[in-house]
């Protein structure tokens, strides 16, 4: 599709075609054949160092765009992106797409479903219920039991067990809000990618990117019930107890070790190998690597010990 | 069933046949031909007004019946009541209802599985493991991702995302108890309905209502891994992120916005237009709008900064 | 295997067969065809009574061991655990197991799933969706709603009902790390046991013990998205509101009600008809009955709620 075919969609005229449209991505990341967006003036700083060949912009800001970018003049970008990022998004299965591959000594349940242009390793166990999704893909010696399902593209390495119930790459929750409060939802095109060797608990809901991939790396461990939101990054070897949630683009460096019903909340940054005990809500970026946290919002644990006895103090 | 024939399975014996029952309900909703309870005496304000065919109630409170209602007095009425919800409770799956309908347009997996009675609508996707329950109504340019539960006589509306693993209607978390501790299941003969334009993510619980519905209104997002309890009432275009849990019977305004593993207490009213912060536990009904909280017991947003910061202050 | 074969894996060589490896247990519950560990110094004092045949243990403990138990000397002793483990676990499905047996007036599915093995007894209903593991057995009057999934050996009483999305046995969250942080799954050899007359709601994650059996009791009642971790064990008549979780080995005494979004820290034991606010967060053992907590860390609920208000006046 051209820029300006894909423009008329939210009411855009423009007297060239300009470009044929590849995708839609962040301002950092967006090449020439793709289009971007400035979802609020704190991203302005970003906009003159994008490679994108269109920006979605407002009019206040319009002149900070670099030469050559086709400005997409909105009175709301976020909408209009939300509004755009459907004509990105592949069919949710598509008939088109090649048979399944399905590598030697791998069983599939005959009640497991498999979809077109899915990609199995060797001695895989596919068990029923579970679903793989067009264009997955999942290694070798990987275990998928009954009722897992991974959503269309997403990754899944060599050497994991997903336990029952377990859904990888379900749409993350992001849309774009109008002043009267109708929601217009962005369709994530990314997708989740899942290391070698990682271990997942039972009715996990690991969410797919917007853009890019939300990433589990290897050796990681998952118990249960745990959100992993859109665009987390989960480190090597982590461990994270059963509840705790993570908020969107949060990156969590390898070997942090998360006590049951934690949460961590979205755009942070966690410095390897550190301790959060059990319901820490971690509210800021960690920098620091070697220590133990607790408490909402969170603290070194010692210092909430000591809180927790003064506090139990005040009542005398 | 006559109630005579009714209540003999509560070791009542009527004289007379009375009526035919055609269901049991609240003391407010029920009409001349349901039958009705008093489960504890803050209850009785509402007898006298009551429409209900017949009552239970205990002897202590048996004068507050109006004239002409039947009087079922027992020991425990909310015991008795529970014994008797089975019988209102329709069959999980009927053999006897009509074959399923299904839109044109609307591709139905053929691991998927509908009940009878069901009622599809157009271009739908129901996708491999899906499950429509008996009598459940499902609109328009729906989907339901892999292994969705939609449990019978539920409504799911026009234009909605409902992703794996969801469940839609299981039975509420209701019984009665006796001294030593047992419990007698009360059925849930209600259901859920869902709104047009409504989102759900993965591994949500929406249990249906003990009478009337649970619902979800047009319009609301839901993240991942929430609970929405029997007879709650989330608002239209209400935002819900994971791992938030509404407790029975509450009912939450239009537009709503609830930050990540936050809590609502059950039977309470949130005015339309408020935030809670992440892990807010809602203690209290809530009768203004356009407000910030945090905390548990939850507070202004503000105030319970301050408090954090008093309290991190109090170390020193 | 003898233990001679077994240990090889590890790179012990033994000059004798020694026995018959039958099993791996803990060191009070091992006999004399099994095997054992000491995980650290602080189950030292067990090693003496235990009847263990052979026990993997630290050069510096070596000679706490008794009289005929075969010593297993290595560096760590838990991650070797770990190896061994794998080597006790049955197939996860056994195409030699008989086929399974389904008790009379039992409807199951065509979309159900039940592995060789199965024992299903009278008048169930197994759902479309569900699956039953190898070797589990299901009592009589039983109801699997859709997609419910039970792992292999585990066991579910007489007249229950587990609602749909619900998983029971998937392996606890166990595994030995060494200390570059990478970890070595401990395969999860026992199993998972439900009582009688045992309600279940959806989306639940009910893992498997290490050793011996996960236990909900009869009568216990559980709400939705609800975690028991390994080797819990959960008390008669047991009253659990939905987002509850209870870390590994806690033992819940009978008619305990929890709050929805409780948590219970790890082997604790809580005597019988206590009950725990919303939110509590119990890290002790409870010894008394009869009281009603709150909080994290918990205290008496009066108590509790004088400091919010202690809390609330600090502000002003």
């Amino acid at each position: 599709m051209t820029l300006k075919e894909l423009v008329a969609n939210i009411g855009i005229e423009l007297e060239d075609e300009c470009f044929e449209v590849t995708g839609m991505n962040t301002l950092s990341d967006a090449t020439e054949s793709e289009i971007s967006f400035v979802a609020n003036s704190k991203y302005i700083k970003d906009v003159a160092n994008s490679n994108a060949g269109a920006i979605l912009i407002d009019e206040a800001n319009k002149d900070a765009l670099p030469d050559g970018c086709v400005a997409l003049v909105v009175e709301s970008p976020y909408w209009d992106m939300a509004t755009l990022s459907k004509f990105f998004s592949t069919p949710i299965e598509d008939n088109n797409l090649p048979k399944a591959i399905i590598g030697e000594g791998t069983s599939v349940s005959a009640k497991a479903e498999v979809a077109n242009g899915a990609v199995i390793g060797k001695n895989c166990r596919i068990m029923a219920g579970a679903y793989v999704g067009a264009s997955a893909k999942i290694g070798d010696n990987t275990i998928l039991y009954p009722n897992v399902v991974v959503y269309k593209e997403c990754v899944v390495g060599n050497d994991c067990i997903i336990h029952a119930g377990t859904v990888i790459g379900s749409d993350g929750f992001g849309f774009a809000s109008n002043r009267v409060g109708e929601h217009n939802k962005i369709y994530h095109n990314g997708n989740v990618v899942i290391g070698d060797n990682v271990e997942i608990g039972s009715n996990n809901s690991i969410d797919r990117a917007v853009f890019g991939s939300t990433t589990i790396k290897a050796g990681a461990r998952l118990d249960n019930l745990i959100q992993v939101a859109h665009n987390c990054e989960i480190g090597e070897n982590a461990v994270v107890a059963s509840q705790t949630g993570f908020a969107g683009s949060s990156k969590v460096g390898r070997s942090n070790v998360f006590g049951a019903q934690s949460g961590v909340a979205g755009h942070l940054e966690i410095a390897p190998f550190n301790t959060f005990a059990a319901r820490t809500g971690v509210t800021k970026t960690v920098k620091t690597s070697g220590k133990t946290y607790a408490g909402f919002p969170f603290m070194d644990h010692k210092l909430w010990l000591k809180i927790q006895g003064k506090i139990a103090r005040l009542i005398k």
